[in-house]
């Protein structure tokens, strides 16, 4: 989602600005530019498309200066043109900002302003605030003679004003030698140079430039010269900011070899499950440990009832974890979609414990369910792969994925990674339960497994490329699984509508026949995950029901499957493994078919169209 | 879903049989037949497609003859072809019948069946029974010399071999002056008539036939003769069985100058929530009150969670409900699908309440579901529309819609009843926990508001009818609603999706973000409903997301509001209603604009392909 980095120093601004929005590239966004003091004026360039574009256009500008503000926008009002990307001006040019977020008020100020005499360049919300603050100034004008408390005064002017969220790097066109940077519920991190400072939405473009930390809170405003910062908040006045070390300093994301970063890291997930479990067993109990829960095994066991809540992917991931632990813990699971969970108010009891999942740690939604449950007094824990991100600030305790940086847009490894760690807390509840040593052994031993078998299954990436080819024209495919392969066909379905913009949608098997079979036709291919099991008969007469109907079958089935060759027109086998690890491995080809369909359809894999890594406005 | 009629008496019995068969029409089919004893042999007629085509085939074949069997099938094991459809004939010819239900173990029967030299001429899983039952002839007849003795031991025989589910009714070449009927998971009930009885899967095609009638239970027989009928249990040996009245003899279900059923039970919705409503609001008491709760005020007040659980548009009820019920009774409600729960197991307190949600009553799924949690001792209601049937059995107790019979295999009125049902029961409980008589008051009055409300929405079918025209050639839509409204939006993309075969999906609008939202173009509309309320700003935002990328914008909207025009390519304009209601009047626009898309498409509306109104296998 939309990216903001931000420099003031003595180096040319504009190389940390453009190396920044790209490494911030991974989060998704349709246009770019950025904001440079340059002798005499403001320069501003701005683009649609890819910062390439940007650098193109650069070519006859003058990027000289050493203070700046640079952004990649997600399009949230007004479609991706250049006149809606940032950096966006105030007035007639005296204030430039770059801005993320959502200001839910602005048509009313909008309005406002526009009878005030202000006229409006672009449709979007972030306009408002730039010309708020212009008016800002000619308010604090009459009360304060220095430049900078004047414009920080106008800044807490404009900010008042508005309803929504925010993240905002701020510079004014008469006033070269300082930014400004503040935000509301749309996360910013100052990182702390040699007489140089730098400003970002989240810590990878700060990686090889400083190590030195500040996360900002809400309302805080942080002013920024060469030579020194400080931090205000709206209520507290100045705040002595604590300077923490950047502890994963940003991985050198190389491709190594592989074309795009979604096939590497689908290849990397024997690894990053490895990474997942390292440490975590407990073999002389039987059990799994966390180190971050903050939890007494007294604390644990007094709980009576499980919330789980995300969006997206990790409401998948969510899914996976309420079979899991209502099977092994007996404890009952309720997901939650955060974007309803936050806004919904739903009874829920002292002795309940509700766990955030997100991979970035700043999803906007999980993170205000995450703080509204919190503030009601429950106890809160995130399962995040980002260490330091907002979630796991906020969280009372959590669990880490340690799954390294994911940066393909359709998370894969994460995903997998979270159904590890669910298995993992299914095993630790049910052993503070009702399961025996020996059956917390038996669990230990299946998901040592994983790994291997997910390395196993990676084998059948040719076959799918095949199975792709053949289907890869289709415009709807149907997703079906039973109990546990459930959440998996609704991430094999999510997968493709993410990056191939294939319409297709998962369903419990046995539904299908309350409407989606009305679909199916010659034309419209469902995917069966039909692994051995409790269920195995019941969806391979599912199976029946679509072949009746004419529509081509594609079956996941286990490796020494005897009945669906004769049913399905194309089948990918998989190693036949406990049900506690089946989620990390039959989701392995659904991945690797969305992959080889969105490049035979010319998709851009890794950076999908509308779409955005971190999804950091509601 | 598979239709059985079957008659035994001194008239012509092709004459009930096609008109039961008609009657069943409703259930969903894809081809039909009949047997009948004519003079000298058992003549079959077969065809694919309509009941019309099935009296045109016969034009040539004689249907003389005073015992006979029919079918409608809706294809599970192999498509629908001639040879498919039933009756299907077992061994040389000498065993014939018709079969609903699906056998689970039928290839490895049919592999040994075909070593013994039985040649097969479909591709289903019924063909199978009457091979076994003809071998079972060959078994019996060394060991008894009753003709009819020996049928019934060859079909016990051969019924013990299966495993799934089955109502059959068989008769045998050799033997025109008797039937056989038997179910186990498949509903069969007998009509009693004068010197005649009657077969059928439900009551329906015996309105105007008899009123006097038996409904089986699993592992009964039933042997029917012109003159008389005895009912065995695979156990129990002979079994008095209970004759009972039937209450609603099926009504004469005509259009009524409708074009269809469908838009003939939209228009009826005013009237089946007066229906819905009538006589269960106590006014002195602020509440709301159910004959058939079959619990005191101290049991009810005793739950502490509870389980909804349905398939198709009764699950999207039950979401409905969940939000409801949460809301006003401050109970923690969770919503399964009912072929997940049955097979899942998953931890359920002593204190919770279970409710099965289905219009026919004799969905599979869900009478299994509640069976289950029936026989592990937990209290189990059923909200149902057809009075008598299976699961008004099963249940403990439970609740009717009164909708009247809902013909349309797209429920419409059925769903509107159920969400009022459902808001009533909200109203109950949360009396008995933490609403005042004031409060309770005020949702009296918005419930009885609700028809009124309907009757207004229902207005915007020419407005509805003209955007249909506008989008009807598109091939994906998606809906998007908050909160209470996001069960709606699931429900009017199932709509859209059984009768038009459109791939529509619904999300909560913030989720589109995580996925969905890459699926937007200028050739994908969106249609949001938005009306006045808590998260009105934020679905207003998500629009905005949508518009930015090109996406056409359907809204369903409050009659005043302010904003939406502007960002909305069409607006659909409602009554501005409590939320208590708004699930029943906000999907009126939605089922009037599938019904216009699937129209303007040339669908047919009422019989969609592949679709049964009552899903009796699993």
């Amino acid at each position: 989602m939309c990216g903001i980095v931000a420099y003031v120093g003595n180096r040319m601004a504009g190389d940390f600005l453009l190396n920044g929005l790209r490494r911030l590239e991974y989060r998704g966004y349709d246009s770019a530019g950025i904001a440079i003091h340059g002798p005499g004026d403001v320069h501003v360039t701005r683009s649609v498309g890819r910062i390439q574009a940007l650098v193109e256009q650069l070519g006859s500008n003058p990027t000289d200066g050493s203070v700046g503000i640079g952004h990649t926008r997600w399009a949230t009002h007004g479609p991706a043109t250049e006149e809606n990307a940032h950096p966006h001006l105030g007035g007639d040019g005296e204030v430039i900002l770059v801005h993320n977020g959502v200001i839910e008020n602005f048509q009313t100020l909008k309005s406002d302003l526009i009878k005030r005499g202000y006229s409006f360049r672009s449709a979007t919300d972030s306009e408002v605030i730039a010309h708020l603050i212009a008016e800002g100034l000619k308010v604090a004008s009459a009360t304060t003679a220095d430049a900078q408390e004047r414009c920080i005064q106008a800044t807490r002017w404009a900010l008042a004003q508005l309803r929504g969220t925010y993240g905002l790097a701020i510079t004014f066109r008469d006033h070269p030698n300082f930014l400004l940077a503040t935000r509301f519920g749309s996360p910013l991190v100052i990182g702390v140079g040699q007489n140089e400072y730098f400003v970002a939405s989240d810590a990878s473009p700060l990686a090889g430039c400083t190590d030195q930390i500040v996360y900002m809170a809400d309302h805080q405003l942080a002013v920024l010269t060469p030579d020194d910062f400080s931090v205000s908040h709206r209520d507290q006045g100045q705040v002595n900011v604590q300077v923490q070390l950047l502890e994963t300093a940003t991985e050198d994301v190389s491709l190594q070899g592989y074309q795009h970063y979604m096939l590497k890291e689908i290849f990397e997930q024997p690894e990053s499950l490895r990474n997942a479990m390292r440490g975590r067993f407990d073999d002389e109990n039987a059990t799994s440990v966390f180190g971050g829960l903050n939890l007494t095994p007294q604390q644990m066991r007094g709980v009576r009832r499980i919330i789980l809540t995300g969006c997206g992917t990790s409401w998948h991931s969510a899914l996976v974890g309420e079979y899991l632990i209502e099977q092994y813990a007996r404890l009952p699971v309720s997901v939650e979609y955060a974007s309803e969970l936050r806004y919904r108010n739903p009874p829920i009891e002292n002795d309940t414990l509700v766990f955030g999942l997100t991979q970035s740690g700043e999803t906007a939604d999980t993170l205000a369910a995450l703080l509204e449950t919190k503030r009601k007094g429950h106890r809160t824990l995130a399962i995040c792969n980002v260490i330091g991100s907002s979630i796991a600030q906020a969280a009372d305790g959590g669990i880490y994925l340690h799954a390294g940086p994911e940066i393909g847009v359709a998370s894969t490894k994460a995903y997998t990674s979270q159904c590890c760690v669910l298995a993992m807390l299914a095993l630790h509840l049910g052993r503070l339960h009702n399961l025996s040593f020996e059956a917390g052994q038996q669990l230990i031993s299946a998901l040592k497994q994983a790994p291997g078998a997910v390395q196993e299954a990676l084998h059948c990436n040719e076959q799918v490329r095949q199975v792709a080819a053949k289907y890869k024209d289709a415009s709807n495919i149907l997703y079906l699984g039973r109990q546990l392969n459930f959440p998996t066909a609704l991430e094999g379905a999510l997968k493709l509508k993410e990056i191939s913009y294939i319409h297709a949608e998962g369903y419990p098997a046995a539904e299908m026949k309350h409407g989606p079979i009305a679909l199916v036709d010659a034309q419209t291919p469902s995917v069966f995950i039909v692994p051995q099991g409790s269920t195995y008969e019941k969806v391979i007469a599912n199976m029946e029901e679509v072949k009746a109907r004419g529509g081509p079958i594609i079956a996941v089935a286990s490796k020494d499957d005897p009945h669906v060759e004769a049913i399905a027109d194309d089948v990918i086998h998989l190693p036949d493994v406990d049900p506690l690890i089946q989620p990390m491995v039959n989701v392995i080809p659904l991945q690797l078919f969305s992959y080889h369909i969105a490049l035979m359809r010319g998709c851009d894999v890794d950076k999908p169209r509308n779409l955005a890594k971190s999804v950091t406005v509601e």
